[in-house]
Order: structure tokens, then sequence, then C-alpha cells
């Protein structure tokens, strides 16, 4: 295994790293950070996944959130990928909302996409082992969060793989991404356009299989993207139709910012960690 | 004025603003950060200042500290102001420790800086009213605080007024400036060769005049800076001759970034808050 470590940080008591490491799924060089907290009981330690959404990268929860704060006082690995593949040969798209940046945690079908951009596989295998290796004590209880695009990712990896993860949460995600702006254009992109494909990548699809994992949504009045990109109605329904509760909070004020996400993400942390130990 | 909000971000309850305005001080169009907390009973606040370091905006203390909920949780305003003039027609150098984002909080007086580096008398002036213009229920107390150049910055800022300051704080603050290489580098290209004119830009000078606000230091003690740039001797033995008292204290294991800031920002808002009210 081609993993380098390339940074390393103290925080809050724990260490924030950051990797490199070839992927065979993605075939190219890819970064990660993860940060393990001090553990100095050595005890068992559960593991967050954080998904990021469009134009990110591992970097933007690691230094706008002050999740290592939570992290910490919870004793809890949190695990936060790349948002695509990356590297001079990756296909890519003049738009932010397409190609590098937003892999939209999916396997593409299509040319030149399906080369490289295999972002669901990528998570839930390859860089599973790794956080595994990564992670002493790991107890192997792991949940899923994420924000935006990566709401979308957290959400529908959580739900295609219901009883690995232990809870799923999201700020202001792409909840019907087959219906939105967004949404519609990664998926023809990605998928094609048979909407019968896109079926298993999109939340209110999933969430009609009934037995998932409890969820925690919250999403703020102010954001600029909300009426367009993030509508809940659809999703909430299909929810409610199919007995699946969903914790869904509107936060007046708030936008689709880091600032957004570090104000309430005290929160999310505590509905984890209830179903994570 | 030509104060103009060009950012506005709802955070922790409180608003974290961005603003430009045209500095007479400076010759330039300038931005600056504010935090605004709540303040729901409409009680009177203080105001801290923070200082940045060497190649910083505005937007590092703002997006990487999580100083939004110490703010809030205390009720007070924080001023953030940029690290030097800005814009096509203002001095630079090629190296990233002199010229535009690092102005060293002084008074240039050689040429070409002498026209716009007048980052001090911008921010215990003009800025400073302009703080006073935003802050509602505005206390009239003050106090700074700063990380390495901005660490020395809130040093000499507080210092120099120190009846106007009511504590002062730093990481990994430049200590002795005219003892190491970045701040020889600067004081020599901002104040000339002449030695004497940078004594009064120079903490470990000012701390020999005595009756200083109370001073809180933390220093990584993994900060690669720290040995050639940031050594504490001098400074300390300047304070201890002259009954100042310092509390310096340094953490095993931290380096320089952001995340030894806001793993150490509770001590430092919990220090200055003691002194505010």
């Amino acid at each position: 295994m081609s993993l380098k470590l390339i940074e390393k940080h103290r925080s809050f008591g724990g260490e924030q790293r950051k990797y490199t490491h070839y992927s065979e799924v993605l075939k190219c060089e890819m970064t990660f950070s993860i940060y393990l907290p001090s553990n100095k009981e050595m005890r068992e330690i559960p593991l967050i996944w954080w998904l990021s959404g469009l134009t990110c990268t591992d970097d933007n929860f690691s230094q706008k959130s002050g999740f290592q704060r939570l992290a910490e006082r919870y004793q809890v690995a949190v695990m936060i990928p790349d948002t695509s593949p990356r590297g001079e040969h990756v296909a890519d798209h003049d738009g932010w909302d397409l190609g590098k940046g937003a892999g939209f945690y999916l396997n593409a079908t299509q040319d030149p996409w399906a080369k490289n951009y295999h972002m669901y596989t990528y998570i839930v295998d390859e860089l599973s082992a790794i956080a595994s290796t990564l992670v002493p004590y790991f107890s192997g209880e792991e949940s899923i969060m994420g924000h935006s695009m990566g709401g979308h990712g957290a959400l529908v990896i959580g739900m295609k793989s219901a009883t690995r993860f232990k809870a799923i949460s999201a700020f202001s995600p792409i909840l019907s991404p087959a219906r939105v702006p967004w949404g519609i254009k990664a998926f023809s992109t990605y998928l094609g356009e048979d909407q019968a494909a896109w079926k298993k990548w999109d939340a209110s699809e999933l969430i009609k299989e009934g037995g998932m994992p409890p969820i925690l949504i919250t999403q703020g009045t102010e954001d600029h993207f909300y009426r367009e990109q993030l509508d809940e109605t659809h999703f909430l329904k299909n929810a409610e139709e199919n007995n699946q509760i969903v914790h869904y909070e509107k936060k007046e004020g708030y936008d689709h910012s880091y600032f957004f996400i570090a104000t309430f993400l005290e929160d999310h942390f505590s509905f984890h960690m209830q179903h994570l130990r």
C-alpha cells in the first residue's frame, strides 16, 4: 500500500493527519484527512465519516468546522475523503458542479467518467480498509455525515449500507437529486439519460425501502441554494409514507457556509454518539 | 465614510461580517471582518482585537479558529483587521515575510513603504473609530490578541496604549523582533538601519517601561519557527527585571498552525474576559 503521511498537527489533544495514496479504484493519487482522538484510556473508539460539498477537498471540514474539539470530547475518529478523483489524467469539466470537486459519491457508467469516477466504491471499500488500519482500537462502529453534495453522499452511502452505519446526518443536503439542477446535470453526465439508473443514487428513492438508520438533517433558511437545489418536500413525503423517522430542522437566518456547519455541528456529533455507543 | 458591507453570515447566534472601506491612513482600499454577538439582552459589550500573522488576511482567524463560539458565549465583539495595506499601487516585495501580508503593525518611515505602510495608526485610530460605530452597545472596554507577527502586533499595540487595553495575549509571538531574522528584515526595511528607531516597535523594549496590562502567551513546542524567530528568553528576562507579570506557557507537541490556536483559544478568551468585565 502506497499510503504516505504528509501532514500531522496536534489538535485538541488528538492528531489531525493528512495522507496521500494511490487509489486502485479511482486509478489516481488521492489525498484524505483523518482525526485521531487522544484516546488516553485506550478504549475502543468509533469512526464518523464526513463527506464535503461541491468544490471542496478534505481541507474544508478539517480547517473550518472546528470538529476536532467535538471528536476529542467524544473520543471518536473522523475520516474526511476528497470529493472526486484528482490529477492531470482525470476527466474534468469547465463548471464547478461537475468533474473534479464534484464526484457526487457515485460510480459513473458513462465515458469519459467511468474510468475514474467511482467515489462510492472508493469510500465504502478502499478507504474503509485504510481507515480500519489507521484507527487504533477501532470499535468497528461507524456513522456518516456530510454537507450539500456530501449530505446527498452521506444519505446515499448510509442508506445503501443501512446495517453498517449507525446514524446518518446532513447539513443542507441535496435530497432529491433527480429533481434539481445540480443532480440532473451530474446524473445525466455520470449515469446517462436513462433515469432508471438514477434511482439507486437518489436519497428520495432509497428511503422508500425503509429500515434505515436514524437520520438528522439541518437546513438554514437563508441558504441561497435552498429553494432550487435542496428542497425537502419529496424526501420527507417518501420518508413519512414508509414510516422512516427523519429529524428535519430548519435554522432561521443561517446560510450554506461553514459558519452554519460550525454552529450546529455539536448537535450532529451528539446525535451520532447516541447511536454509536 | 466609504464603509461597505460585503459579506454577512449568521454564526453561533451572532453575525460574522466583512467590510471594505477606503483607508485615509493607508491610502488604499481595505477589507476587515467583525463578529457581533447576538446580545439578546442588549447589555454593554466589550471588544477584542485579533491581529493575524504573516501572509494572512482577515479570513484566517474568521474561518479557521472557531472563535465565534467563544465570542457568543462571552458576548464580546471581535475585530479582525487585514495584515498590511493592499492594492496594485501599494509597494510590495517578492518574499512572503515583507510587503503585502507582512505589515508588522508599525508605521514605516522608509521609502517606498512610508506612503502606505502605517498599520499601527490605521488600527489604533481609523479602524478603532469604525469599530466603535459598528458595535452596538459598545462598553468602550477593549483588549487585544494575535498570532506570530500578529502576536508581536498585539503586544506592541497593547503596551503602547497600556491604559486603553485591559489585557494582551499572543499565540507564538515574535517577542524580540530586533534579534530575529523576520524582525530584522522588516525593521531594517520599514524603519531603516538605525536601530534606535526600532525600539519603540519592540515588545522586549516596551515591556521595560512597566505598568503593562496582564499578558498571556502560549507557544507550541513543535512550532518549527520557535527557536529561530520566537525565542522568549530576552522578553521574559526584561519582564521579570521590571516586575511585569507575564503568563508564558508552552504546549507540548503543538505547532504554528490554526489547529494549535483553535485548541487553546478558549483559555485566551477566558483570560481576556476576566479583565474585560
